[in-house]
């Protein structure tokens, strides 16, 4: 399977609570997710909380993931930064370390313009000649990609694909309109795991799933009748999830409920960075109940 | 006149295209301001690019500034981060060079809880023993201080103050509400310099502003008169800005309008941080014709 197409996994990337990572855990995450033979590894992706590591560190992640992937699966890693120069260091970084790619979203503080963010993009595929994953995710970066910008990016050299958050409905029209923007070859994936069976079902080439990560069984299940095109059972098995949608729902995305999950499944004993807190007991044992419950673990 | 009272001044960080802070130029800055007596210098503000700029070079900023005012006025400092403990360290280090304060931001990707920038902001004041001001600016940080969580912020030891952004109208009721929430002494500020003059004209105890930074006799002529509360003449001097709140608007804040002006002035001849880019050709015309027109230089 080529890059940016099916299932890529996104594991959190295990660090204390100065940074550090811990390699030996991630390299446990990953491979739970060769072995369930997910498509591709989504390192330090926004669950795999790449904002908040150094840049040696997220070297170290990379290193010791493409170790363990052993060339398996590709590897994409976020190479996001607020300044244009450190994205170029750090996707040449993931260049060297092995990934087969980078996701770069437009993390901001000062709000960007379409023209900067064509800039930014435009140089950091130029300077690094890592083949790039436009990351549009408002919620965290608070930059929204139009269509005309997408298309725009997409005739850039090394830009390749793009991860849209999909929305809760109308994605096969927005799919269909990106495809008639975009070269042939070019990824249209999608993000935002409630709703990500639809845009499968509509056609999308990629899952970028957060689920995946932790539970790569339910997701492929899921990701492989999608391909198929069997909506019933797509939606089916997607219904089945719903006390999880609910979850990320509830306690601010996926973040949180995916480090309680981690924590309750014995797989890590980190925490997330701070300022990110741990999930309250109560929600701690909501999530618990739900792994137990949908025989997620 | 202490801290967090009066005109607080936010200057640009002139710095090259590696992010290393020209000291030199900064101190330019700062003595203009110091010359023209604000109240206190905000350094390191969000139009101070602390975001964007490294440890070191924040370290080198502040030094730079504390030495240029030679103790006239305070100086505060930005010392924001995405991470607690980066926070909790550019923290102590405004302290050891002389910082009377520092502006701490909830920098997020992550979109936080309340309880997380809580935990946050009581770590980074307890840690670093430096004097805080709530720093809220939802259109950098995405996150929005209700007057709930500054109430329960301004008992925590060590946080002095507050920077809200002045709101178009009502601010008066704000304020109210506020003051019946907060310490005796506890510093009620105002950013958005558009609309700080009603703020200051209400009874805010600071105006943090950002044309201050450059042109420091317009708005300390502002200033003085909102504070003898003679409203029609503040009404006056402030709608005779009109055409530079008109710049901000249309070019998405002041930060990159100040670094045009500033240019301008001759004052700097450095380039905001990429990805924000200068702004184009026709944009900067109608800045240096504001300028001219409004004698701000």
């Amino acid at each position: 399977m080529p890059l940016f197409r099916g299932l890529a996994a996104y594991p959190i990337t295990p660090a204390d609570a100065d940074g550090k990572v811990d390699v030996a855990a991630l390299r446990r995450l990953v491979r739970r997710l060769v072995d369930a033979k997910v498509d591709s590894i989504g390192l330090l992706g926004s669950t795999g909380t790449y904002a908040y590591l150094a840049r040696d560190e997220r070297r170290r992640a990379i290193d010791a993931a493409v170790a363990e992937v052993g060339g398996a699966v590709p590897v994409m890693a976020g190479v996001g930064a607020l300044r244009t120069d450190a994205a170029v260091a750090l996707a040449r970084d993931a260049k060297a370390a092995g990934a087969g790619a980078g996701l770069l979203a437009p993390v901001s503080y000062t709000p960007l313009t379409d023209e900067e963010v064509f800039v930014h993009f435009q140089t950091v595929a130029g300077e690094s000649e890592l083949p790039l994953c436009i990351y549009n995710n408002p919620g965290t970066t608070h930059f929204s990609f139009s269509p005309e910008l997408e298309q725009r990016l997409s005739g850039v050299a090394g830009v390749v694909a793009v991860k849209n958050p999909a929305p809760a409905s109308g994605v096969a029209a927005q799919l269909a309109d990106l495809r008639g923007r975009v070269p042939e070859g070019f990824s249209l994936g999608w993000s935002g795991d409630a709703n990500a069976a639809e845009a499968l079902l509509a056609g999308g080439d990629a899952w970028h799933s957060v689920i995946a990560g932790l539970f790569p069984q339910a997701a492929l299940a899921l990701c492989r009748v999608a391909q198929t095109g069997d909506a019933d059972e797509a939606r089916r098995l997607n219904a089945r999830l719903a006390p999880l949608w609910a979850l990320f729902s509830d306690y601010g995305g996926g973040l949180r409920v995916i480090y309680a999950a981690a924590t309750a499944l014995g797989l890590v004993s980190t925490a997330p960075p701070r300022p990110i807190l741990p999930l309250p007991l109560d929600a701690q044992t909501r999530v618990e109940a739900v792994v137990r419950d949908l025989e997620l673990a």
